[in-house]
């Protein structure tokens, strides 16, 4: 069961989990209509990974507010600063393994990918590892199969990696990067160039030393 | 931030945060348009419940299948069994109160009501104390709002109550259990009579020794 959201973590992180020796289930929430090249990266990226199933989720999270991705707030464009900035979803992480955990368990799936890192994790709570040990813990008790002793795990391989690592690890498995998306402020087809998640893709090509694939509106600033 | 399904417990655990002095934010979920009876039931509840915002949220969980109350499995009208049953959807009760969890944050609710109780609970898995005291601790590394202190209280009311409790509950909150809806087989708008939920609710009654509101299409066996 991987979470693909069309970006380079979540490719990187089903990478790892068809190296592992997993065939992929993929989940793709679609949460954000403002991003639909957002969806079109996550069609590509499982058709990367061979999923042997790709469910979209439309779930409507503009219907609470509250964060610069779901309500009508400017997404920022002066760089990374401290503390928890206004992209940060409500709850985002915990829904979207729930409802990973509710797919997996119907498919037979008990291994959960998650391409969160805390690292360059831009500041989000539940992108931690507390986090993820926390949803795992309640993973096995929330559900049939934890219950009878068929455990879930979640996978977090990119946890500890930096976004020079990912950037790495996509190019030694063989995946292009050139077919997922970043970009929290789209400008049609193109990267901003200048969001959080832009600025981190950038700099993690140019610290992999690898060549930057991505088609960027405004060059990107690190 | 109550829960609201429409049905007797919500009701009941939302009138017990009215008395603990909240005003009330509902949020239904809608995860199973063959029950639209339900989501009448629950917009009454909200009302009766003076709730200040009722957000209803579709959710397709149909599309994981697994159910009896999401997929096309026969609904069992034999008595309730040992074990978990086949109206089990996998991972609910997560996936509710992570989406219950993200509006509170952004609506600055931090005490969270869900109507779960362990005894007359049909063997669901997270329906257990366990389970909802992992999910408390969950949403405080999840959020925003738990990372910087303000934590967030899951309350279960309801938890150690029978269902001749929980009538009891409605009669002495002023809440009338008539407008609420538990069959999980609807006749039209009638309560089938015949499924675990009808049969729990009519047993709840007359073990209360109070009269039964509700219209069963066949009369409730135990």
């Amino acid at each position: 069961m991987v979470l693909v959201s069309g970006g380079l973590d979540s490719m990187v992180a089903g990478g790892l989990a068809r190296e592992a020796g997993y065939s992929v289930v993929a989940l793709t929430i679609d949460y954000n209509q403002r991003h639909w090249v957002e969806l079109e990266a996550a069609v590509r990226v499982a058709g990367m990974l061979e999923a042997e199933r790709h469910i979209m989720m439309p779930i409507d999270l503009t219907r609470f507010g509250g964060s610069a991705l779901t309500a009508d707030i400017d997404v920022p464009k002066d760089g990374v600063q401290p503390g928890i900035p206004v992209t940060y979803v409500p709850a985002r992480n915990t829904i979207f393994l729930s409802l990973a955990l509710g797919l997996a368990e119907v498919s037979g799936a008990r291994a959960l990918y998650i391409g969160v890192n805390a690292l360059d994790y831009s500041g989000y709570p539940d992108c931690r590892p507390q986090f993820v040990e926390q949803f795992q813990k309640l993973a096995n008790v929330a559900t049939k199969a934890g219950v009878e002793g068929d455990r879930f795990q979640v996978e977090t391989p990119l946890l500890a990696m930096t976004k020079a690592d990912i950037v790495r690890e996509a190019a030694r498995l063989g995946l292009d990067a050139g077919q997922t998306w970043s970009c929290y402020d789209p400008k049609g087809h193109q990267h901003c160039g200048r969001c959080d998640s832009c600025r981190l893709r950038a700099k993690g090509f140019a610290e992999a030393g690898l060549p930057d694939p991505t088609d960027y509106a405004e060059p990107p600033l690190g």
